[in-house]
C-alpha cells in the first residue's frame, strides 16, 4: 500500500469490530447508509448458518467524517457485536480468566493450532476469535469508503460467483457483459450471474448440508472505468497485479488468484494470448479483447480489471462428517464436527473481494493523483483522462 | 515486507543491474560463487534467444560482506552488462539525446504503451528497458542471499516446470517426492521433473519457433523444513499467503498464483479439502496430506509450502506471426514481429519464483526471530523448533 | 517504526478518540486501570483551563486483550468524549451541515489556516478538531501499553519539567538522580523535580493568566534499564536518535529536541564531550558520565536515554492580548483572543513525551527480539542481557 | 517517508558507496555534474584531515537516467573509493579473513562497541566502516537529485554555520537575509555567513589542533519558496517537523535539532512567540515574522523553513589528548588517540543537512502532487500555488 493505511481490529465475539483508515482525502461524500448497504450485501447468501441472522451489521462512523463529508482525518468505523451481552463472560478484556468455552480442540483447515503455537496459547479461542472470517466485515466497511471514492471518478466495482462445489457457470457467461453479470448477481441469493439457475446451486448446497459437508467455489471481481497507468513496473512491489494478488490471497480461505485469463493463458500460443492495440481519434488506445484482465507490466491498461479467486470449502463440518485432529492437552483425538455451520461462503467472499479491489485501486489512484483534497484530485483525474486520450 | 527491504535498479541494456538489500543479519556466510550459481540456473533453458549467451551473469558484491560474511550493513549486488560498450550511445545517462533506436511502436502484451502514457515518454525504450524481465536477474541475486540464510536453518527451496504450451506433467509427478522433483529438474534443460520427457517439450518448442510463436506454462516452487507459525492472521497484510501471492504475481508475465491445491480445491467437498491433524511424541503435530500447501490462516503449518504460478507466453513474436498495434506518433499500424526472440521463459521464471519465495520466507523468519546477529538468531530458531515439538 | 504500527483517530469534540495498535505480542498483561493511570497523569497540571475537569479520560479496551492479557491481535483503545451529547449538532458525521460554530478566523500559531488551504475547507473547525493537542490522549493510551511492556523487562520511563516561561531548574537538578527527579515530579502539580519550588512557577503562571498570556517550557524524558544495541547505524532511518527526534518533534507545539547534552555539547572541546568507556567483571561495559544521553551511533549504549524538548507557549491567548489575523471569507482582521484558555501545557507534554519514548523503545525492542509471544521474547531479552555482560 | 524510498550502502574503505532512489518522477533533468558540485561542497572545510584530499568524490549514475533525464526507474548513484586498491586486503568481500588492521579498541563517542555487541563482532572494523560519516556522501548524492527537483519548482535550499567550538555568529547574522547568508557561506571555507570573520574560527581550529582537540558546532539549513500545506497534522508520523527532526538527528554526531526559534521560544510569552497572519490581494496570506520556522501544525506555512542542528565534536582525538576505553579482548585500557584527524566537520554537516532537508521536502512534495511524470507534477504545483493565493 502506498498512500492509504488501514488497520482492522476486533474479535469475532468481541465487543466490536473497529477499523481506522488513514489517507482518505477531504471532501469525499460518504454516509453510514452507503457502507451499511455493502455490509448487508456481504451477509446475503443461501446456505449460511444462524449467525448471519443475529448480526445485521451496522456501522458507526466515529471520526473523520462531518456532515457526510470526509475531513482528511483518520476515519474510524465501528461495527458493534449485537450479541455482545451474551459473550462478556467469555471475551471480557478485563477480570479473572474463566475457562468457560475454552477451546483445546484445533480444527483442521483453520488457524487454530498454528496460531496457538505461534502466540503461545493454551486456549485456542484466542486464535479463532481473530482468525475468523467475521473480520471481513471490517474490510467491507473500509472497502466501501474506497469504493465511493472510485465511483466519484467513474470507476465501478462488481462481482459474481462463477462456481460453487464444482458446478460452474464459466461457459455460460462468456457473452454476458461484465456489468450485466454484476447486475444480475445483485438479484441472486447466491450472487450468480444467471439467477435462473440458482436452483441448481441450491440443490447441491442442500445436498451438502444433508451430508454434513461444506462447499467452496470460484468468484470474479472486476473494475471498469479505470484510468491507464495505475501501478508501475519500476519496482517489484509497485506492480498492481502483485498488490491485487496479495489483497485477494489474504482473504480468509482463498487459495488461488488469477488476473484476466489466468492459468488458461499459460496453455495458449503467443499469438492468441495477448491483446492487440488499436487507436481511434477522440477515444485513444483500446483493445478488442481483454485477455490480460486490464493489467500489463504491473499497470492498468484502461480495460476492465478482472480478478478470479478460488475459495476452499469452509473447514467447519457438521455432524456426520468429521476430520481427524488431536486435543492440544490430552493429545487424544476428538470429533471436530459441529451442530451447524455455514455450507458455503462464496457469495460473501465475492463481496469481500470487491472491497479488497476497491482498497487497492483507491490506494493506486491516490498514489498517482495525491490525497489531500478530493475536489482537487478529481480535477487531476479528469485532466489526466484527457491527456491519455490525446497521447 | 517486514524486516527486509530491498530495491532493484537498472535497465536491461544499461550499465549494470544493481540491488541493495537492507536487513540481512550479520555473520551469515555468503559468496559471489553461491549467488552466481543461482544466476546461472536462471539462464538455463531450451528455446531461449541469443542474449542468454552474451550475458553469463556474474555478480559483484560491493558492500555489506567482508571475507565471506555479512556485516549487518546493506548489501550491494551488481551485475554488469557485459555488452554495455555496444549500448553507450543508446543508453547513456548523460549527453545529448540521440534518436538512434528510439522506439515508438508499442508491443501488445508489454508495458510499453501504458508506461509511456504514465511517465510521459515519446521514446518507449524508456519503459521497456526497465519493464523487461532482465530485471529478474536482480531478484535472483537478492533471493540467493535469502536462500542461503534459509538453508542455514534447514529450509530448502526448489522448483520445477509443470507444463509448457499446454503439455503438462501434472498427473505424472504426483508420486514423486517434492525434493526429488527438484533434483530431477536440476538435470533438465527445461527444469521438468521428468527429464526423460524433455524431448516432447523440445518438440513443441521447435514447432512454435518454426511458426513464429511463443509459449507459456506453469511451474511450482516449494519450501521444506519451514517452522510452524511464520506469517500471521492478525492483520490482512501480515498473512504469508498474501505476501507470497504478491511476490509471484509481481514476476513479469505471471497471471495466476495458487497455493497448495489452489483452484482445484474449490470444487471439492469440505471433507476432502482439508488436512487432518496428527500428533506423535517427539515429532509434534503433522499431517498425512498437504492440500493446504503448507499455509493455513496466513501462517505456515510446518508442511512444505507449495506455490504454483501461470506464465503467459512471451509477448514478443517472431516473423510470420504478428499482433496489431499502432505507432504512437503516426497512429499507423506496424508489424510488431521480431527477427528472433525467446520461445519460452518458463524454466527461468521457476528460478525467479524460487528467489521470490526465498525473499518472502527470509523476511518472515527474521520478523519472528530478529535480524541482528545470525549466530543469535539461529539459536532462537532451534529453541523455537524444540518448543513447537513439545507444544 | 519497524514492528509496531498504530493509528490514532478522533476529533477533539467528536464522539471518541480511537486508536489501534498492531504488533504488540501476546501474553502481555495490561489493564484499563494501568492505562487510565497514565491518562490521568496527562491531565494533571496547574494553569489548565476548564476542559480538563469535564474530561477525566477513561479508556475502553475494545479488542486485542482478553482477561487482562494481550492475544496478539490488534488492540483497540477508545476514549469516549463525555461531553459528546453537547456536540452532536456541531460534529455529527451525518446529516445536513449546520453553520453553527463554524470557524473562519484562523488563529496564529495554529494549524487552522494551513490545514484549511491544504484540505480545501471553508470551515476551519475541520482542521482544529483534529490538529488539537487533545489527540495526545490517544498517544498516552498507546504509549501506556508500550510502557507496560518495557517495565516487564526492567526498562523504566520517567519525565519532569525543567523550565516554564523562562524560569528554569536546570542548574538545581544536576545532582538529583534521574529516577528521583521523576519520583519528585510525580508529587508536583507541575511535574517539577523540586516541588518545593512549585510556588515560583505558580506565580509566573498566575501573572501570565492575569495578563492574558500563555507560557511554554522545557521538559526531559528518560528511560533507564535499556539494553545495549537497540537501533542501528546501518541505515539512516534505523537510527534510534532519529526516531526519537521524530516522535518528540511530532508532538503538538514542540519546536526543539535534544538528546543528552544536546546543543550545549556543540560548544565543548572533544576531550570533554564524550563518555569514556570502562569495564568490570560481571557488569560489563559502562560509563561514568552520560553526555551522549544513552545513544551513540544511533544505538543505545546501556546508559539512560535522556531526551529534552522545548514547547512553545499555547497559541490561544486570552482577552487583553491578541494577535493579528484575518478572516478567511472577509479578509478582515478579527480579535483572536478567547475568554479562557490553558496557560501552559508543559507538564502534560512531558507525559506525552513519556508515551512517545515508550512507543519508540518498544518498537525497537520488538524489532530486535521478535514480536509474537511475550513469554518467549522476555527470555530472549534476558539471554541477550547475559551476553552483553560477557562480551 | 511517503513516496520516495532510498537505501544507501557501502563501507568507508569499501569498493564504493552505492545508493538507490525509488520514486523520483520521470522527465526530471539531472546530471552527474550537478551532483558532483554538491559532493564537492561537502568536502570543503578548513581543519579537515588528509582523506578529503585523496577522495574528491565523483558520482556515476548507473541507472534511472537517460540523456540527462530521469525515466521514472530507480536511480543508482555510485561513488567509487579511489583508494580501493590499497584496501582490498582489508575489506575484500571474499576470500580468507586476514587480521590485518583488525580493530579491538572501541573509541569513546563512536558506534564501535555498541555495534560490535549488537551484531556480534570481534573485529570492530565491521562497525566503524559503516557507521562512519563517510556514508553522508551518499546522502548528499541522493539529496542532490531531490534538490534539483525542488529547484525546478522554485524551492531553494541553503545552509550556513552558526558556531564552531563555542564561537558564535548568531547575534551578528540577524539582519542578513537568509539567502544572502547562504551566498556568503558559499564563499567561506567554513561555510560561515560572515567570511570576513573566518580567521577567528581558523584560530580556534588551529589551537584545537595543537592541543589534540576536536570541535563541534551549530549550523542552520533553510528552504525558501515552499508551498503552503506540505506535511499534515492528521497523524503523528505525517507531521513534517517530525520528519525533518528524524532526518537531522539521524545525521552522524547530531545531538539537537530546532525548528524556527527552537528552544528559545520556550522562554517567551505567548504574545511574542507566534507569527501574526496578514493577507494581501494577489499575494495571499503571509507573516511579517517567522518564529515558527515555516512549520505550524506539522505543515508548511509558506514561510522559509529554518532548521538548526547541534553537532558534537568529532570523537576521534589526536595525540596528546586521550579518552579512557578498554580493549574488547584483553579488557585492558589503551590509548585511543590518533596521529591525525579532522578537527571539525560542522561545515560538511551543514551540506549534509541541506541534503536531508531536500529529501524530506521532495518526498512531501511528491506525496501531495503525485510522482509519475515531472512535467505533469510541475503543472499541478503551479495550479496549487495559484489556488493558495486565492484562498
Amino acid at each position: 500500500m502506498g498512500k492509504l493505511r488501514f488497520l482492522t481490529a476486533g474479535e469475532s465475539h468481541g465487543q466490536a469490530l473497529v477499523s481506522i483508515i488513514e489517507g482518505i482525502p477531504s471532501n469525499l461524500e460518504i454516509t453510514s447508509d452507503y457502507i451499511n448497504h455493502h455490509l448487508a450485501r456481504r451477509q446475503v447468501g443461501y446456505g449460511r448458518g444462524g449467525r448471519m441472522k443475529i448480526e445485521k451489521d451496522k456501522v458507526e462512523i466515529l471520526s473523520g467524517v462531518r456532515f457526510g463529508k470526509t475531513i482528511g482525518s483518520p476515519i474510524t468505523l465501528m461495527i458493534k457485536n449485537k450479541d455482545w451481552e451474551n459473550w462478556t463472560d467469555i471475551m471480557s478484556p478485563e477480570g479473572e480468566p474463566t475457562d468457560k468455552r475454552e477451546i483445546t480442540n484445533p480444527r483442521p483447515g483453520h488457524a487454530d493450532l498454528w496460531g496457538g503455537i505461534k502466540y503461545g496459547f493454551q486456549d485456542l479461542r484466542n486464535v479463532l476469535e481473530r482468525a475468523s472470517a467475521r473480520e471481513t466485515a471490517s474490510r467491507v466497511a473500509v472497502g466501501s469508503v474506497c469504493r465511493k471514492l472510485l465511483e466519484d471518478v467513474g470507476i465501478k466495482i462488481g462481482s459474481y460467483v462463477v462456481s460453487i462445489g464444482g458446478l460452474s457457470l464459466a461457459d455460460k457467461i462468456q457473452d454476458i457483459p461484465l456489468e450485466e453479470r454484476f447486475e444480475r448477481a445483485e438479484q441472486s441469493e447466491l450472487r450468480t450471474p444467471i439467477p435462473e439457475e440458482d436452483y441448481r446451486f441450491k440443490e447441491i448446497i442442500d445436498k451438502a448440508k444433508e451430508e454434513g459437508e461444506s462447499l467452496g467455489g470460484v468468484f470474479e471481481v472486476f473494475a471498469t472505468g479505470v484510468p491507464i497507468g495505475l501501478g508501475s513496473y519500476v519496482q517489484w512491489d509497485r506492480r498492481l497485479d502483485g498488490k491485487i494478488a496479495q489483497a485477494f490471497m489474504g482473504i480468509q480461505a482463498i487459495k488461488g488468484v488469477e488476473i484476466g485469463e489466468g492459468f488458461s493463458v499459460a496453455d495458449k500460443l503467443g499469438s492468441q494470448a495477448h491483446d492487440e492495440i488499436f487507436w481511434e481519434e477522440g477515444k485513444g488506445y483500446y483493445h478488442k479483447t481483454n485477455r490480460a484482465g486490464g493489467i500489463e507490466g504491473g499497470m492498468t491498461t484502461g480495460e476492465p480489471i478482472i480478478v478470479r479467486a478460488a475459495m476452499k470449502p469452509i473447514p467447519t463440518l457438521m455432524r456426520k462428517k468429521s476430520l481427524h485432529s488431536v486435543n492440544i492437552r490430552t493429545k487424544q483425538p476428538f470429533d471436530a464436527a459441529k451442530e451447524r455451520s455455514d455450507i458455503t461462503a462464496v457469495p460473501a467472499a465475492a463481496v469481500v473481494g470487491e472491497a479488497m479491489l476497491s482498497i487497492v485501486l483507491a490506494d493506486a489512484l491516490l498514489e498517482k493523483f495525491g490525497n489531500d483534497n478530493w475536489e482537487e484530485i478529481k480535477e487531476r483525474v479528469e485532466e489526466y483522462r484527457r491527456y491519455t486520450k490525446q497521447f
